[in-house]
């Protein structure tokens, strides 16, 4: 199979920049002496996950029980699932322990410490537990100096089958830095957040083995890791225009992109349209690209070169994609004929991705398909 | 099953409205003497489809070839592709007319016509053909008075393998008016472009049966179908927050929704932290709703009833939402503990259920999942 023979639209992973992205993070991160636990929330693919988690402990974190199940399944046992718990996910993660997996859950409410053990008591399991922290008012969490903190952790300690593992934080808000100087503070920010909270766990006689952070810009980014147990990153591996437009990776580091099919133009407007919309694409558009608009992502050739004429996705339907020049000139439509493709890079890959159910693999400018990667979706 | 026992998030939809919203679409068409071909993208579920097709000729309007291939496979024959022709999706298309598929295509360039032509005659198969007509500059088609109109007709005419039924438009800008008398005034506009790329045809010479038009909103509005053989709709039997905002529905008649379970808080923002982000609501957010800000998707209790508190959702992450009150002002955390649900209303219902591989169903305030109706998405 070749990527001009292909049904579109369909989902293309260049192999050789996927290994490129892992191999650099993992080798930046092993050079500060540290490990990683894989987010894979970005790829939901067994053949990526393999790949990242190459020459590291083996854990990954999660998004879903079902990626929980999938991943479990392919017989990797540790794993965090980064998500406040809602109660009605209980008897799942008590099963998922019961069945063998080190299933560790998140606890930022001491409500959530009474739903959790009583599903652990009745489920006869021991569930382990990490508290979350919110270093950066992002989302998420409990303040490192905050009573709540101590308070969350004695409820744990105190709670029939509540293990307490360590604390968790993710610097969400370093997707909203604008330079890579911006970037290393909220990597200090969030080192140091997580050492707080962990040392007045300590401090009021909690053991906290665990002390993990992350978040793709602040891993590429950050100078220490001194304190820290594990980090987190899912992004990564795949990268997208968000990531290039705070500076985290270059345009041609982006391994994820999606092939679409030209059905027609509309000359006057110097519109292309093709068969990428949003069930494509998915239908992101407002996240940080500071200084360029990229509209709803980057159109480049086939073979996924750049393109003279800077084209880039102006507007989405279900299954129309509108591409035009960046500039709004017009443009030589008989470059473009009906059946011929191109490639649009992700404004955000996690998105893009999860519209799909599988990942063409290639390898460069070559059209072959080198094998197909599956992926999974949704919670059931 | 009971809501309240559902590992979140959940697409719920609710069996009342949606019987509802089908009979009010009906009624009015038929007393203007029409009859609908539905238009199956948002729903992707024979059991939603079915209803829609009581009383109705029984063809349908499909997005994808996938569609196509599911529907037909439960026995429904007479199918529209309402997107241009991608000339990888030709022999597939064959291939469907070869084993029963009424199958018509849609075309607006020559070289399109060239290539259908082609892979109609090598798969021996008849491909009948709707020209696609622009009316309002939204996005496909040729304009019903220019030359290309008969040219492409011409084309048709004369290439082995096709045969040409008729014309189709689709008024997508219908979705940007403001005000019922506008989307009544485009309603016509959909109609007499239709009729007169009709004509033009006819005067040439050709035989024109199929004259097809519609979008929800032109389709709720119109007041006379004279002169059309058929209207295609899709979000009418959901509705959602867009067409709300346009007046072409009342927020009661919003048949889905997304069951989302609280997981945290953040007393001194006023948030509520819920496990519905992007993959469970859509990233939709700029479509129009003029005058009112529904954020992500508004809020409502988990048997669907109007909170006091009105709240919407303000931010998504991948599994992450965050509602707070539309006002800005300080929320009782209380009211929504840990572990209660809320249901939200989507602003786009296509988004929003295509991220989700089945529906709940539900009727009224009550919260006994009736049966559980699969949906399909993608493309292979």
């Amino acid at each position: 199979l070749r990527l001009d023979e292909i049904e579109t639209p369909a989902l293309i992973l260049d192999r050789s920049t996927l290994e490129r992205n892992l191999a650099r993070l993992r080798s930046h991160i092993h050079l500060l002496g540290g490990s990683l636990r894989p987010h894979v929330k970005t790829a939901k693919s067994i053949d990526v996950v393999r790949r990242a988690l190459v020459g590291e402990p083996g854990g990954i974190t999660v998004s879903t029980l079902k990626e929980a199940e999938y991943f479990f399944g392919h017989g990797i046992r540790d794993i965090v699932y980064a998500v406040a718990i809602a109660p009605t996910k209980l008897a799942h993660v008590a099963d998922l322990i019961r069945r063998g997996a080190a299933l560790t859950i998140l606890l930022d409410d001491l409500a959530a410490v009474s739903a959790a053990s009583q599903a652990a008591t009745s489920a006869r399991v021991l569930i382990p537990t990490l508290i979350e922290l919110d270093v950066d008012g992002h989302r998420s969490g409990v303040r490192p100096e905050s009573d709540l903190l101590l308070e969350i952790g004695r409820a744990i300690a105190a709670a029939p089958g509540l293990q307490l593992r360590g604390v968790l934080t993710h610097a969400g808000e370093s997707y909203n830095c604008r330079a890579s100087a911006a970037i290393r503070a909220m990597a200090d920010r969030e080192r140091l957040g997580a050492m707080r909270g962990a040392e007045r766990l300590r401090s009021a006689g909690f053991d906290v083995p665990t002390i993990s952070v992350g978040s793709t810009p602040t891993a590429e980014f950050t100078e220490s890791l001194e304190g820290v147990t594990e980090v987190r990153a899912g992004v990564y591996m795949f990268q997208d225009l968000v990531m290039a437009g705070i500076g985290v990776c270059q345009i041609d580091e982006i391994a994820l992109s999606v092939l679409v099919s030209v059905i027609g133009h509309q000359p006057e407007k110097g519109w292309i349209i093709t068969d990428g919309g949003w069930t494509a694409l998915a239908a992101e558009r407002d996240l940080p690209t500071p200084g360029v608009d990229q509209g709803y992502g980057l159109a480049r050739s086939i073979a996924g070169e750049a393109l003279t004429d800077d084209l880039v996705v102006r507007g989405i339907n279900q299954e129309h994609g509108i591409i035009a020049r960046r500039d709004g000139r017009m443009l030589n439509a008989n470059k473009y004929p009906i059946g011929s493709m191109l490639r649009v890079l992700p404004i955000h890959a996690c998105a893009t991705a999860s519209q799909h159910s599988e990942y063409h693999v290639v390898e460069g400018r070559n059209l072959d398909v080198l094998e197909m990667w599956p992926r999974i979706n949704g919670w059931r």
